[in-house]
């Protein structure tokens, strides 16, 4: 850990204003207290401090989404760590756990922001986490490309899902269906052609987008690169055939086009390296952010001489 | 899997008018098309039919959600399979893949209901699957009682995530702030006791709701139960000592109290076995919703030979 | 009047935070500016302050709701009164009026905020103070348990119109039907009997729900119980009847099963205590909120010497 | 009963295309059912038919919202009586209650539409109800002006509560701020004179808008007709006075000058008859809508053949 | 420019209270960051000014809206000058510019903030240097009556652009469907005859609302004027017929019906003067705001010592 | 007009699932019907039809968006004209108007609509026509690269304008701030160099995306394309300094780099060819959106043999 250095403390500087995202952080708390709460009047308002402590090891992010809830529940908040710290309780402390936040405000606004707010930055840094590790392993086997997710990312999510595989160090790849255009079988066999294809997409894309296109053999690659396609992703090539299909593709086109290599289809942490190879620019996964495991935080009350 | 037989199959009529949730179903269409579509513009609106694959095996759910993506698209769909069902393609079949649905209409729409009906079915599948194996772990070592999730769930998915909890065979436990009023230590210590924390919480909560009060030892468990609680959580205690202070409160209070016992804190697939006993009503944890794995569905225009 | 004493002063830290509700009173106040102000430009803006004074006798209720009114106004305020506190103008002053609090802004903020503000309260100290007049009718003739509302509250109010009830002393009963779960005829005729009828009802609403039953005569009552229903509804009986079934159930289980017995249909603050009787638990009525009167208040510009 | 004729049955042409208040109504649902409708898993979805029962004398109102809620659930109707007319169920039937529309649609659906539709149904008939029988006092004793309601209506009600006024008969007065402008004292002591707060609301309120002015006196009275106020309104004087004054200006400006006298302050359905005279054009009343009593109705499922 | 004197700085108090119209801005800034600000990365938080320059000649509006962009971007303005002030810098500076605000805050929020608050100052300008032309050429030839606009406002845009047509001096004719009643050849044909019509829409609005008829002949004009119209639209007469029947009709009723005469049709800034007479009290078009071009203005970040 | 050819009569497969800017076309047909249609309870709700008619020359567009509110007005339309086509109503018919297509359904439903649906169409039409002419005019220069539009579009419609734009022929260039990263100087000014700038954006903005940079001399613009920027904004040159940088940078690199040379900044249809030459990839221009005149669109009810 002591060779971990957060190489991007200023990721939060992509958000855009919070008055574009307040009314889903509201909707959010809402979901939890739909009408009254109770427990709010057992314990009242009197002003008190919290402590969000981090319980297991990984990568901190999340900070502005959390600082939203704690902000509409009227509470400060001082932050010890920042987006991108890692954190490892149990080899560093000896009680398990790391102070990363002091809040302070009434003891009911407290209770009321304590579920969400450990919700999001568990799952935001579970993503950065486990991104980072995919991203790690990468760079151990020698691979100095570029590894990105994918959009099966959970629905309402995406802004924090992407923003946390960012942070993890994984390039983002297109962030929705309205960005860089990608063509796959189904739009090729519809429009009859590659060719045709990346035609038509480029009439209403106009030349501010990138355009993409899925081929699962060598032949439909350079019918695309010729085409002008700026990505070619080779889908679901064995591990073998990528290495080859791309070093052949590389030495085909030697610097007369420009394009991009992206191999894709069932990457994981465990087979990623039986597909690297440096003629491949990017790996995409969804392994990177989906179904992959949390981080624990809890926020606990200051108890003073009790 | 011949023996596994779908013990509910009528869950979804526990959803509300699915005028209620119209609104954040658009709004993650939204999230996925910001502005254009450039891909459709490719494929363009022929009427076309696709099919909606499983690829790994699981229990499947998130039907109401995927038909209302499917709805709002403009398309048709035939269900081959229901809520709870459980698929095995991996073993029951030679393609390792199982047909569970036809979608029809203009082929633009597919392309643009692929994603999020995609991202919704995997994800609630594999609640579904998480808790009933839970479910069925702890039914293997003969304890006939209650396993429970927690309020843990995405932020924005509650619904979603607590219907599939529901399905796999799990108790919700209390789906929000304003469901069964839950006092900890915190409620306590603000209040002075145990017993005025529950008279406190009575007073607003009224008569149609349940109060539970945490507790850490057997003494406070005992003065919870006199004060009228109806459910008592042991919580963080060890396997060992659990069994015996369950135990000591079940012999002491013989029917005299009606009351529920539960266990929570840190329960997982793998250690639950050493918590179970008969004497606790209920077992709750968020691992079987938490940081799991999804179930791998795809979706493929069924391409005729034209 | 000298005798009341405000019970539950700070009942309003049952409410959710305020960014949750915000929205509603910012879709209230477009209701009644949905585009120009002209009486605005005609006043202008200069800082002036207003005194909102009570006007008739009641229970004074729904200042979270006025102050939220204020704040979006840009408007403070300074409350004289608390929640729950007995105002009597026409006996207790000579000019007829209670000043509650004291506005101060820019003046086209303050008849901005004028109509909507008042409104509110006055309904919601409408609720509260019926409500605690049935209250104090039920305790006036010896009876000592639960007087609740029901769910006959107006479309868009529910969070105002039970905690008003709540501040009046009566009980919420179930907020909503994700609430405890009643099981009415159709319910029972649906399914075949009560007792599959409650056994299908905990299947889905789990340990942490209660169960009510409504019933009309006293064999159904017992197999609800015996059946495990939380609560019993003896519905539409009359007052002599009730009071004989009620003691014949409480003397059969005496005891050794846990619930409570409501009692429902058509009470009234005229009628009441032909109804009351120490075996039944609960009486619940909408007539404690549904169509009563409001509390007389306004707000008047302080105009001073100039 | 058989006196009274239905005048506007065809009132609803007034509201604006569903689709504006569609989403009040989907919130008014949600409100209800937060998360699940456990009852709904209980009865099922087979399709069943219900009648929506009135139990109490009063004029029916509020159709098109109670059918958009039965729309919402997916449920048909049919409707046996009209907007506006009559109902008399306790003396005109043996068993208290006249069916005024059959709902069709799956069985927990028509519980969802239950208790919402009732909700609405029951407050707008309460307001056309008492509105009308303002109304006929007032023709009753001759007089043949307009009777006018107020802004003090019900928040998010606005729409409903001033369309059930219009049924009653009763002219609407300003729907809101950004309609007629309305000129009190604040507004004229903010800027120095009658004829000068005139000047000032005209200069933005434009051509298209009345003006209004609330005066206390004849000679200001006499101010505001000069400089070209379209309506005076009488504020607060006894009926005595009223009578005076109104005539004296009647006389005055005999033709001359073109608008309208207003009473309003204090008026309700037992002082009314002595401020009437023929020289007031408008009198104006919360007392027409404002903590009047409900309609009482009812629905319940068709019991076939058990 | 020197004889020019804004008439009305303070028609900002028009607006409704900023909460009501704040969701629409932020609606405007989302549609411009759908997700992330790339540039916002590059260029970091650190705290700058930014001056806000006029560079084409027109009257300054929109300032309120711009207001709330810069509010939501959590930045601070100081504004040089007011609503309604002439801005000429193409013959009063020598750089062709004038600083109008000076705008202070983190300098990413400032980008941010630019497109919108630009897009709206030059639309809301552009409209009132257009209808202040307008106003000006009518009052040129000597005609002192009202200019009005229309309703065919930009979708979404209506509060800005009456507002914006205010300040240039024109008046906003009916605000919506729901202001004034309109009664167009559509509505007469429907229900047989002019008088009918009126009856109708009488019943229905009220006595607190105008009502207006269009006709085209003088014979129409006639019965609308007897049956009680408020407002006669002349619609589609030729300039020399428009002032012959606007003759006849002021000399028939000579004060003895109170009406206002309007003229509407294909008017624009050329063909104005054509129609203009002191017969008729209104002239209205949707020239002084529809497809009007924009006033320029731009915001530059201050550079310091670079 | 003979030798136009509609190019693109499909776009509308450009559009995203109406589901999700459904909620926009309810919020404009509220804006101008906020309470009742008093209009609507005149005319009621006999069945008729309509036509809608072009009256001045302009290439059709906007079709879905006026669909969707005649949708929510429940309305029937058939469509004699497709996106795209031109209509020239004075030179090709005798009556100055082409019937474009034909409404059908309730009276009063068509009234609501008609406002709303020509305010959209009109607008669009003449973003598109005016696109186009400033198309055509490139094209009868020679020029045969790319026109593009820009960010200044009106809040609220941007979907509506960029995709009037592309009707048009014309580029959209980046739709948002979220799409291709644009660095002017204040970015490189904040970041302190053109290179490092660059690299901070690809580290945020990924593979998927395109760099644009603008600057103002050529050494900017060879330290932009050697540094990997994918367009160059060559910006506020004049015409004969931008042919001279656009030749020496297209012979510098000759191919051994992949970009495109942009030119912007005060172009209009008037002065464009005297920036036009074939080094340059792309001209962009607000002109063809902002501004610009509406094409005239009127809907009449037909009348029947009346």
């Amino acid at each position: 850990m002591s060779t971990f250095k957060n190489p991007n403390p200023d990721y939060q500087h992509l958000l855009p204003s919070s008055s574009s995202w307040k009314p889903t952080i509201t909707s959010w708390l809402n979901e939890d207290i739909p009408s009254f709460d109770y427990g709010g009047y057992v314990v009242g308002s009197n002003i008190q401090t919290a402590t969000l402590y981090c319980k297991s090891k990984g990568i901190l992010s999340g900070i502005p989404f959390a600082q939203e809830v704690y902000d509409q529940c009227e509470l400060t908040v001082e932050w010890y760590y920042k987006e991108g710290d890692l954190l490892d309780p149990l080899t560093t402390t000896t009680n398990g756990k790391i102070a990363i936040a002091k809040v302070k405000g009434p003891v009911k606004n407290i209770l009321q922001a304590e579920r969400l707010s450990l919700n999001i930055i568990s799952r935001c840094s579970g993503i950065t986490t486990h991104s980072n590790s995919v991203l790690t392993k990468a760079r151990s086997v020698g691979y100095n490309g570029i590894i990105a997710g994918t959009r099966k990312t959970t629905p309402g999510l995406r802004l924090l899902e992407k923003y946390s595989m960012l942070i993890g160090g994984i390039d983002c790849h297109r962030y929705d269906l309205s960005s860089m255009v990608m063509l796959k079988d189904n739009h090729i066999w519809a429009t009859g052609s590659i060719t045709k294809a990346i035609e038509n997409a480029r009439k209403v894309c106009g030349f501010s987008m990138k355009v993409e296109v899925e081929v699962d053999c060598e032949k439909d690659a350079i019918e695309a690169i010729e085409a002008g396609a700026d990505v070619i992703m080779l889908d679901n090539f064995t591990g073998d055939d990528l290495k080859i299909v791309a070093n052949n593709l590389k030495k085909k086109f030697n610097n007369s086009k420009s394009y991009l290599l992206e191999c894709s289809g069932g990457l994981t942490l465990d087979n990623l390296d039986g597909f690297l190879c440096d003629d491949i620019d990017v790996y995409s996964t969804s392994s990177v952010h989906q179904g992959c495991s949390i981080v624990d935080f809890s926020l606990k009350i200051d108890k003073t001489n009790d």
